[in-house]
């Protein structure tokens, strides 16, 4: 895909932030499916690294220095597994993953929905890739609260740059070349936004136009969508999408959408992806619900795992995991309950172990 | 609901504003079924309004002064169609709907999402309410660009108040009061907007601990989710929903979103609820795609003139045409394209004003 390969590597090193709650139960199952791949990478090294809600109810930070700096200078590259929110407002507190995703300008975050059909010879139904923008938009996190005579007024700024809309723009062209359809639909709300909106929508357009890229991206065709009816549609024909490129918080939600549409979340892998540093990072959250009862679904890490190494470059070693985690799904013999089956984390990693 | 009944007045005036589109083509629906209610509501008067994308074009305004002083000084309520969106930004125009609920203070967007079970003796597989806020969120439209060195930045503001949302939080825990399951989800996105979706999500909490609501509210439940999740849990488990209440931007999506569900966004009707006027509006677009074959669906706007007589206390009215769409749904013989069937607008209104 879109970043460089390192593939005269002698050594992989692998930062793991498990973060809070299932997280800690799947970067495992990860781990274990990159070690399982043996000569088809360079020698994996890992480094356990500390972030989210608990670390910082416990230590009185949600992302230490030690984390993002060993990050910066030693790994390669990392897999994040999930962060709890506090379910009041904590002061202090911040979430270490979008702060992750500034920090190492990770501007892109990629989430390729496929569905496993039920026989391999068959298109999978939906098969998609939201390509999210991952560093602006309403996560800039610049908010205020104001106390007036008709009570309290808070403000937040939506920024949308044309710098971050090309760069994100150039990924989506980038990912829907590598692609059979060839498609880029772009989701906005102009209608409403007209300035911010607007500018993500025209600048995204022009990707293709731009002299350094002319004639690169001849093949790739564009449709827009606004987001409210983007989502409907998603659901009544998820056929029309091939890449869909959005600002950051629409990319969100349609990742949210795009996984339901394929059976579970504990599917859906993504990476966060800049020009230097790739993170791999299930789309699915810390799950409290389930926490500690050995049923969480390890196969978006582990999926988020091949789509880190993709990115890499090691193509070879991405394939062996991903068609062993589908056909432990086309099998369903070994499945999680989200899946409606009955097996545990720790099984359906085995599962998937043995295929690779 | 929650606006105050006018059960004696000798006529009822209904503004009609078809917009662009197929807006044209259903209003009218929504006025014959009106018509065909006799003696069950005051004589209704209509008077014909403009606004509109069309209209911009022709005339340099989308909604002219005339349309909202005749609303403002004669109208007891109101139905709008549908509005189109420029492909490209067009200076000078702005979203007409967006403006008329921000000026007639119609807070609250209501869209009751209902499936329609095969057998009437059979509880309806989805049966919701999203209450979204109406008049602020992203919607304030307060946008600005710079040029920097870097290129265009946009920036756009994202407004929460205190006053809004418990306005909007009341609606919410009022509507649910007078519904079986009486549960009311929160959805916001506070994980991230910790100040602006914060104030949102407790201010709406609050409500029912309000000096002057005390007691009113206490067999109302409460819950929460996080927009994203929200949205996957929607197509996953419907069933979990009662009443979300929402801020505006993830109410338009949540609607939509919804609506997928049930069919068709051409059963989904809303008003745009205030505490003096009442504007009724099918929640699907301007449909150019379909425009001028008279196959739009006419339910959506049909439901949403019942919704509005509904919200000013007719309810026997609103019942028989609700009850009658039903019917028609359910015998599935007169059905538009879009719900699979091969009826036209007009054919699908006739059927159900035999019914009423
Ligand atoms: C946990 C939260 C801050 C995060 C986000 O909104 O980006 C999550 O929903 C995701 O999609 O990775
Ligand atoms: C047309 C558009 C401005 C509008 C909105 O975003 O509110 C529409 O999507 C709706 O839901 O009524």
């Amino acid at each position: 895909m879109a970043t460089a390969a390192n593939a005269n590597k002698q050594s992989l090193k692998v930062g793991l932030i498990p973060g809070d709650g299932i997280g800690v139960e799947v970067i495992p199952a990860a781990k274990e499916a990159i070690l399982a791949l043996g000569s088809d990478i360079p020698k994996p090294e890992f480094v356990d690294l500390a972030a989210g809600f608990e670390h910082f109810t416990r230590h009185g930070t949600a992302l230490p220095d030690e984390t993002v700096q060993i990050m910066k200078e030693e790994c390669d590259c990392a897999l994040f597994g999930a962060v709890s929110s506090p379910t009041r407002k904590v002061v202090g507190y911040s979430s270490p993953i979008v702060a992750l995703r500034k920090v190492l300008d990770l501007y892109a975050n990629v989430r390729p929905v496929i569905s496993v059909a039920a026989d391999s010879s068959q298109k999978p139904a939906v098969d998609l890739v939201v390509v999210r923008e991952n560093t602006e938009c309403l996560y800039v996190k610049q908010e205020e609260l104001k106390f007036t005579e008709n009570g309290k007024e808070a403000r937040a700024t939506r920024l949308i740059t044309e710098r971050a809309s090309r760069h994100i723009g150039q990924m989506a062209f980038e990912i829907a070349k590598g692609r059979p359809r060839k498609h880029v639909t772009i989701i906005h709300k102009s209608n409403v936004l007209s300035v911010t909106d607007g500018l993500f929508r025209e600048t995204v357009r022009e990707v293709p136009t731009l002299p350094e890229l002319a004639g690169k991206y001849d093949d790739v065709t564009i449709a827009e969508q606004i987001v409210d009816s983007a989502v409907y549609r998603l659901f009544r024909e998820p056929q029309i999408y091939d890449v869909m490129v959005a600002p950051n918080l629409y990319g969100d939600i349609l990742s949210d959408a795009a996984a339901a549409l394929v059976g579970s979340l504990g599917l859906v892998p993504s990476v966060n992806a800049g020009d230097k540093f790739i993170m791999g990072e299930p789309v699915h959250g810390s799950a409290p619900d389930i926490v500690g009862q050995n049923i969480a679904n390890p196969l978006a890490s582990i999926r988020s795992a091949a789509l880190m190494l993709r990115f890499l470059g090691y193509t070879k070693g991405a394939e062996r995991i991903d068609r062993a985690v589908e056909e432990v799904v086309r099998e369903g013999r070994e499945l999680t309950p989200d899946l409606g089956g009955k097996g545990t984390t720790t099984g359906v990693t085995e599962a998937v172990l043995k295929k690779i």
